[in-house]
């Protein structure tokens, strides 16, 4: 029995709340049982230095959490005065998973920055973010279509996020925080709606884990992830 | 006629709600229109290193902005290194303002670290923030009392604070974003429930203000003051 | 009795040194009692990045303490790393006070920065900044007069600061460091030499103050910047 | 045809150089081909400050590049004043491979720090970090074990790491720069000495990559490291 | 000729001022004609942590120079965050320079910290630094000696320095900036009272230099120096 | 008896091993006893900002140890934030000194970047980085005359560094760790192959040296840089 008493493939209760910030040209409210993540996508003239001329844009991201979004308060990253490893290997995966499915040629050269922001953090907030981004991402690319910047949204594909590990011996999916803690073996999927493998990160907690077991994740992941796509698209409806 | 199209001493709609941070000992979301802002309060058992041992508590607080809480995106402060001079004014105003009405002994050595994250800004979010971040100490302090950590609720008074300006001439009172850009005088006020004055900080921005200007602001902040508390007090009921 | 025997209204003697440092284009040293700094104005070809092109020019300050200025050696920031919250609000309030006298488009696309270092601190330290950068700035913008690089002096009006406080109940003027340490209430006042109000900043340090109390307050600035005032004008004789 | 001219599944000539640093307690110099990294192994007297009174030790890890081991220089972290989030992400691996095979009550409240330093790069630096820092780490925790400090190793296991990547459409193993830097999809595998899983990391680098892909690179790099895991064998005989 | 017109062995006018910092347990105010540094001695209670429970004290440095000290305006070394080489060297310089006459086991478990703070720079700011600096030690460690705080004088001699140079082919003494941008060779020289070598940095800016000049460089210092020695016991008479 | 054996004006065996990294446009790893130093030669198409538009190159280098070159475990400088004061003192002397005898307007506007890694640390760490510096800096401008992006190799002269100290009361050459750690006096220098001094650092660690002394250090030294720059034109032949 998992602590959350959800069956070993069920995920928490999702929901998406389109266009909450005022000010950003998409933002998404994504909440994934109790952990709740504002993205907003940000358009941006140029494309980062290091691409100008070369014909196309760019996505990238950040991803921080307030203070008080944890059980206990995490010190502010400006404070301490840099991103933390941590921070920095989710704000990397995040632009990763959604430059795999925009067009960035299409985009023009441009960037979109993407900010993950966790008001509340219970576990899977790289995958909530990456699952929510994508919509704030769209709303975006049509926020510019709508203007004319762009003739089509550059945007190929869903892309969405789930979090798998091994938990007394079994394979469960979308983690919450005690859940999370406990676990052997922590793997996030990142998967496309047509069901492309974007990213794997899977890691052996405490003991190692088998092939046998990476496969029985990945389908775990292949489950949620269509349901998160389904309901990214009831989002849009 | 103000931009708002409010009168010269009204002020926004204001809302408050306590408890939406699921882990804090304290918290309220406060409104003031279109600038929201997240304040909650952390219990921390020790006091900061120099007050120690010497019988009496802290009260301090951290400011910071969500990038895409404005119109155009703001540089996250974990990326540029530290927190910049604006910030810095804010949190220690904060924490001057919650002091001014705290019975620091009563408190023991302990610290309540109060931290105000706008999630959106359309002006006045150091007086939102005061303002909420009292609900969110007094839920604090409430739950303390409810596990006998203190005897008494430490709180002796209500604080809050709004910010006047003149603006074509004429006073108004909490200016939003559009009215700030273009005041002449700039002025946040921080007054207790009794009327007692805790911070003015007045400010020329385009031509000096003479003392009978200084006079009107006044007035104008112990009107809105006085509305505050009251509404505080309503979300206490 | 304050503990510097001075009456209520008694302001520290004043002294000012003009042209102290060899290679600034305007420099004062100033006095208030035993708190020394030492002004220099610097004329910059550019203006800021963000004011290019407007036609008009900046001035900005600088403030630092000597490590050993005070009773017990203070930390240099340049080994801390950054600037402190307190330094930061003093170098921009230095900076605002001497913009709101000063003719920016008249100065041009230039920037003068202000140094303000104390050499030593006995209280004040803010308001003698400001009260000898002004003769300082004047100095600059006579030397670049008689240079043809502007055609008038940009200065519209002297300025000039004083603290006051509230000290065993009483108000008093131009606090030294053993009687800001016990005031009750410590605010500092910007004016201009024709009366008008730049900047107030008043701080109830133990108990909140009454409008009557901020009323005696701003009467007693506004006599010690008359006094000032004459000082300047004397030193410029 | 890769463009080493090597077979989709033939590693690059491998060695290992024990006992290269003078000083350190393990030490290792890996050659994967053209890159070469320099792993020590430093014996801390007491474990991270988190861990203090747990009853077990700690493994980590840092990395860098030396400037010049890159075709064009990289500018040094040290200059730059962080280690950046690629460094960061590196580090964290190299030390949860190691630690996924340690026995860390065994090794008591101690840590031992392994430094990963890379001579000359072309590709695959972080696998061959983590291949030759088991080495390092291996030495290491025999001179304990003969100067009495642990009664036994307390490694469990071998651990190595190959890359594997898609290129034109075929798996390949363990990547040179050339071809890393053309691959659709950059895979790193740790797999322990008896074929536990530690840690995936795949991402699609151009387009996604499907289930039967995965499984492929798994092949691969089960044979990759069955291969290495003889070579260390060898170089402890 | 010398730019300065001083003949080849001659310095330019020195002089003392004692007990300039009226908090500092010992400072002098030195000049070496337009070079002006303020040296002050702070006593800490405690030795710098690696030399705790060693039975003897420290004497270290730190250096700055105001932003307006030099023709153009040098940025703060608290904005660029941290110092600069040259700053460490100097400081690291004046250090080691006063360690070498202080019997530092009579010191006890103590440090003093000496703050060289450049008004004016005229060049030799870092030997004028190293003279003026061992007036204010002195003046601490008789301060001390006065409290009982130690038993005798911790110093066993006088320490002084002083920059040579050749400029057109000739050695000359106590460089002015002027002589010193375009010296060939630029030497600094650290001599005790009874002629002890402290120190000794000689560097080829243009050209390199013989045995024969450097022994020429040696010669003008020692005579340089005696004329310091003698300067600072008339200082103390 | 010298710790290590040898004879007062004996060095310790030195080699010189060129092109020894793949990527470096010169390269060189130098060994004086177990001192082992990486020096690499990067070219760059511009010079500093501040030197554009002159008509001139110029060489500057950076210094680093990795952790683990020392008996016990050194920082890293990334993650320290900074590099230290002795970082930026040796690699301020290694680029002065091979700038020494560089003709810079032959160089053009280009800078050489020089690295200087210390492998491996057993005292004289700076000097043996100058004098294999040297040859890698030779071997890049080689490299750029093969390709004639210079016509003339701008080198004028070898230069090479030995340390010499007192120990037990007796000048001795080429210190190692042991030697360093008690000699009374440390001196390093940098001489050319024609005999010129380009740089003389020498430091009382415990007592004064005299001027006899002095001068049995620079006979020594000549002597030590007479034996290197043999030994780097026999590594050139």
């Amino acid at each position: 029995m998992r602590p959350s008493k959800r069956a070993f493939d069920e995920m928490r209760p999702v929901s998406f709340e389109r266009g909450v910030a005022r000010y950003a040209e998409g933002s998404c409210l994504v909440k994934f049982g109790s952990t709740h993540v504002l993205c907003t996508a940000t358009l941006e003239d140029k494309p980062p230095p290091w691409l100008r001329g070369q014909g196309r844009g760019w996505v990238t991201a950040e991803y921080a959490m307030l203070p008080r979004a944890t059980h206990t308060r995490t010190k502010r990253e400006s404070t301490s005065g840099k991103p933390s490893g941590r921070t920095q290997e989710i704000q990397r995966l995040i632009g990763r998973s959604l430059r795999a499915v925009t067009n960035l040629p299409q985009l023009g050269e441009r960037q979109i920055m993407i900010d993950c922001d966790v008001i509340q953090a219970d576990g899977g907030t790289r995958t909530a973010s990456i699952t929510g981004a994508w919509l704030a991402l769209r709303d975006c690319f049509e926020w510019m279509r709508s203007r004319s910047i762009i003739k089509e949204n550059p945007l190929r594909d869903h892309v969405a996020a789930v979090s798998c590990g091994i938990f007394n011996g079994k394979p469960i999916t979308d983690l919450d925080y005690a859940e999370d803690s406990t676990a052997q073996t922590d793997a996030n999927f990142v998967i496309t709606g047509s069901g492309g493998l974007v990213e794997i990160q899977a890691t052996a907690e405490v003991s190692v884990f088998s092939p046998q077991e990476l496969q029985s994740l990945l389908e775990l992941a292949q489950k949620g992830v269509a349901d998160l796509v389904a309901l990214q698209k009831a989002a849009l409806a």
